[in-house]
């Protein structure tokens, strides 16, 4: 078998590690050929040692890096696992000339989802996605035509705020906002999970991805993470994909597909170790760990609850940010972000988050969703979320 | 849009009046050219008056009568239901022309079922599974390589008797065994269900169907009978299709396949109705009746347990029968029908009938599954069958 051609955009961070991880567990399926890290050059290095990449950069390399490992390094799949917008112009490069990529990078499907769907459809260069819940889409819609899907359901965990009071969220502290059942994070994603904005950007991602206006597509909570996402077709029918909570499951698809490897590494559950997985299916009990039961369990239980859009606000600015549509949704990532940072830093309450992010968005005027556009809104966004927290704080003190 | 050409044989029983509902409200899918039942002359009128075919047949007219249905009809699709062998001519001389069939006589698949994929493989007809089971699966199979499958599950209600002691189940009653928790059927199906020879007979279909080995299908009791069947790929990822427990869901599937209908009937859940579904989604709770939750119900949940070999020891002969090959199916189709219908009829204990399938696997000598192979294994089970059974009632007296 032919070896596919990676490049890593973030290779040092959470999803590029797992990436490499998939890598090592598929030396036959997989040639490094570039990788793209930020400040961590000590672990780039040790990962250039073993994956034997022909090119890596730096930050300190500047834009004309990315672009040498998204484009000039010949990949035939870029992964574009970078945070925020240092990578836009590198991949949108790709993607115009027809590479394939997996996009672990949400604020660029949030913040220019449209324009790069637009990019992809012109080149035939395909879109990957990453994330556990649109990897689910994305395989439940393989061969199904898109004019009989009459809605999608990404599913959430509902965080760690799923059963706290209103009042009592309100005023959490960082400890409570970062215990999440279910998956570890970064801070910044783990705080997203508690306001369930990461539910809100995913729903304007799946829009994105998928083309269904945000009606149509919906969340439901499921508390034990084990389907990602199901997608209702109008015939009565529905497809749910579900796996461990494990990111090098959708990763491992992304980087292969239309292939699928053989097995993903030494995941949780155990059984699922083997290659191909069935060799090691012995009994009648390891047929529910296949479907995520813990180790001897006899009974699985998956569980599925209505959201409560009234505790989670962040989850309506997001979809008015859809509706909306333009630079909108980079607005709302962006304030989201500088109203993250003030909670993580103690400037204000948890339950200012949501406040700084809706006036944010009343303020910066919408513009079309070009490259330049939305750089011009993110700035702004900045700015005037910036300015709502430090009233907020003159306001508390 | 062409209307599909449907020919029914089996148009009076319980799946033959369910298409025709489905037909009913999609009359521009579907042109009903043909419909051929057994004794039920009235119904069939009623049903010849309603759709205009231009040709009705019933048992008293003989093969012929079915061949005429099958074939001359011009059928672009054939729905196979009926019951038993009666049918087995009139539907391979349809999949020997090319002519797509949607299969839901069990006993064709369970007992001709390598030949009929072999004559569907070279005359390149396709055949559309219509049990709900089977139809999650060749659902679940869509767009995907058949060498990234790692096994395939079936779900299963677990009958009347999935709580039952292995004791009261040895002499339990008619009433008991009848008393199905989910899906309404014939007395047959339904005692099927009590024993679990159903999903031994599906796991068989299954075999045959989708061309995996026995050690490859199995069993996941699910007594919520939303999710129908799970595919589990080689990479960690599971598939599932799920509906509610309506049979013109996989009815309708089957008769449009590649295409699905716009919706399926009028049905529960009620939001499953409109066309397209989506317009009567008003809620978040409605989302989680998409899923199957009951009117309003603001929590789901599904439980998948590990099956229980000991209390059904017909899923054991069914895997064995599986695995002996050649006309062993059949033996085990006919010797089961025997047997239900002496529990039925008062002269054997329901713990009795798998006892009289095993025995009579062991007297039948195995031979090729040619049709006539099957035909004569068919009787040779049945003499062999009926004997053990008056030896029982004889040893009780």
């Amino acid at each position: 078998m032919k070896r596919r051609r990676l490049a890593i955009l973030g290779s040092t961070g959470s999803i590029g590690t797992q990436a490499l991880d998939v890598v090592a567990h598929h030396p036959d399926a997989f040639e490094v050929v570039a990788l793209a890290a930020g400040r961590n050059t000590e672990l780039l290095r040790e990962q250039a040692q073993r994956f034997n990449p022909a090119f890596t950069t730096t930050a300190q390399d500047g834009p004309d890096g990315l672009y040498r490992v998204a484009v000039e390094s010949g990949a035939e799949v870029v992964l574009a696992a970078t945070d925020g917008s240092v990578a836009f112009e590198a991949v949108f490069a790709a993607v115009e000339r027809g590479v394939d990529v997996a996009v672990a990078n949400k604020e660029l499907v949030v913040s220019a989802g449209e324009l790069l769907v637009e990019t992809a459809q012109k080149s035939g260069a395909s879109l990957l996605p990453v994330d556990s819940e649109h990897s689910a889409i994305f395989q439940c819609l393989i061969g199904e035509e898109r004019s009989s899907v009459a809605a999608i359901l990404l599913t959430a965990s509902g965080g760690p705020f799923w059963r706290t009071s209103r009042e009592a969220m309100e005023n959490a502290d960082l400890g409570a906002a970062l215990a999440h059942p279910t998956w570890r994070m970064g801070t910044k994603n783990t705080i997203d999970s508690a306001t369930m904005m990461n539910k809100g950007l995913e729903v304007i991602e799946a829009s994105r991805l998928f083309g269904f206006t945000g009606d149509r597509v919906r969340i439901v909570v499921h508390p034990q993470s084990i389907a990602h996402g199901f997608v209702i077709f109008s015939d009565g029918s529905v497809k749910s994909q579900l796996a461990a909570p494990d990111m090098r499951v959708p990763i491992g698809y992304a980087l292969s597909y239309p292939k699928r490897l053989e097995s993903f590494g030494e995941p949780p559950p155990a059984k699922l170790a083997g290659s191909p997985i069935f060799r090691n299916i012995s009994s009648d009990t390891d047929i529910l760990q296949l479907l995520g039961a813990k180790n001897g369990e006899a009974t699985l239980r998956y569980e599925f609850e209505a959201p409560d859009p009234a505790r989670f606000p962040c989850v309506r600015l997001a979809y008015e940010a859809l509706s909306e549509g333009g630079t909108q949704p980079a607005v709302l990532s962006a304030a989201n972000e500088v109203a993250v940072a003030a909670f993580v830093e103690g400037r204000i309450a948890f339950g200012r988050i949501p406040e700084v992010i809706e006036e944010a968005m009343n303020r910066v005027r919408p513009e079309e969703p070009t490259l330049r556009g939305v750089r011009r809104a993110d700035g702004e966004a900045r700015t005037a979320a910036g300015e709502i927290v430090a009233a907020i704080e003159r306001s508390t003190v």
